[in-house]
């Protein structure tokens, strides 16, 4: 069947057109005007691969001077520019940031192994409270909302840097001893194994954008708006008895997250970084 | 082992303090001022549940009247509220949203039965190419640099409403005719299953948020400054060749994404909406 209606012979391949070296393209307007401050950070995002990972950026007026444009624009280029995760601020620098770091979506490499290319995870925490279930976490843990839970908060962090903030909910009944005898740093999956015996076999996530509100904001240490990746996840053990649910907030200029093949893991399949 | 040097026994489920009816921790600072705008916002989502879906909020006039503050503070709630995705705009009119759509993380559901809580979904063109890989989409395809793969720009649709941008990209080398006999409406998983035999065996996924730039804010009809979800995908066939690569914008104030466990689908796992 014919394409109709539609004027599909656009072959800009081999006649000046795009030719993406990668399969994001570029970010110009086919229609529209382009905002001066895309077309900066577009400029700069240039600089950016010229100078490298770990890379300082001029200053903003060096910049300024260099694009001709004020230093607002310079400003809300470098704004976006960071929002994107493309670059840091070190104090009154700007350095060229590292690609997003990846967090695998599966029970497993998440619970046991939160490895971040060489960044060192650990977690510390912020609050231990016994709370009511209420009705939706009681029916997501198959609890009466007049049911115990331990709500566990914790800071995650990357080589000692705060990317992320976990809440932690299970049920008081199953978890007795839980502010007495659980390691803070560790993942809680651990201790359920080696204390209870229990081994999560599978669990619903969810995946969703949020802004950061002011509370988080402030314990991550990031600005309010800054899009953050938000996981929520329901973890069960081998009989289908919910074990806990977890939500977690990411940094969205941090993190990124995967899946991979379940199949054959020893077909040679591409990795993203 | 117990909790060092941290207080950790703030028990405030039976001391008045909060008792989240979800696990979602309400968003007031412990440490630190509550912005007015935040403060807004959270008396405004309350009002939003009492109105229900598709309700219609009072004027800003009106709503700076009742919460007595000004109509700036006013529209930065609503602008938050907005950016959740938990209101829309239609026209000058400000409605209580519903829940976010649901993609689930898997190469069969979201290919082959894009189905959204009763949302209509469907594909409109915008663009086909013929381009180079180069080194980056050639690496991922397994193809030369040099080869010419197709480029298939997409609007997603969900009941015509504009939610996301889908770019597909296939070495023109296995799917030669692409351009006189796909369906531009169809899902590309059809057309290969169809026309070629060939089933999609598995696939890499990643996903991470990102603002929308002006040339995508534009074609799916968004502000700029929308947080979105961008979805990488690579899918292969049963032999663990490379067949399509996929970079997937959705509105991150529209989507969520899920996966489910995969293990025994007769355990009665909870689910999300």
């Amino acid at each position: 069947m014919e394409y109709r209606g539609v004027d599909v012979h656009r072959d800009q391949a081999f006649s000046g057109g795009p030719a993406p070296d990668a399969p994001v393209r570029a970010g110009i307007p086919d229609h529209g005007r382009i905002p001066k401050y895309y077309d900066v950070a577009s400029r700069l995002a240039a600089m950016l691969d010229e100078l490298g990972e770990g890379g300082t950026l001029p200053t903003e007026r060096d910049l300024a001077t260099r694009f001709e444009v004020s230093r607002a624009t310079i400003r809300r280029a470098l704004s976006d520019l960071l929002l994107q995760g493309r670059v840091r601020r070190y104090g009154r620098s700007t350095v060229v940031a590292g690609p997003k770091l990846e967090q695998p979506m599966s029970l497993m490499s998440s619970a046991e192994g939160m490895r971040w290319q060489g960044e060192m995870p650990s977690r510390s925490l912020i609050g231990l409270d016994r709370l009511p279930a209420g009705p939706a976490l009681g029916a997501q843990l198959r609890i009466a909302a007049s049911d115990p839970v331990w709500h566990v908060e914790r800071l995650l962090l990357a080589d000692d840097e705060r990317v992320g903030l976990e809440s932690l909910y299970v049920p008081v009944e199953r978890f007795p001893d839980l502010q007495r005898d659980s390691e803070p740093g560790s993942p809680f999956h651990r201790y359920v194994r080696d204390r209870l015996g229990v081994r999560f076999a599978t669990a619903n996530e969810k995946i969703e954008t949020v802004l950061a509100s002011p509370r988080e904001a402030l314990l991550i240490g990031t600005p309010s708006a800054l899009p953050m990746l938000l996981l929520h996840r329901i973890s069960y053990d081998s009989e289908g008895s919910p074990v806990e649910r977890v939500r977690s907030l990411y940094r969205g200029d941090r993190f990124s997250f995967t899946t991979q093949p379940a199949t054959d893991t020893s077909l040679p399949y591409a990795t993203w970084s």
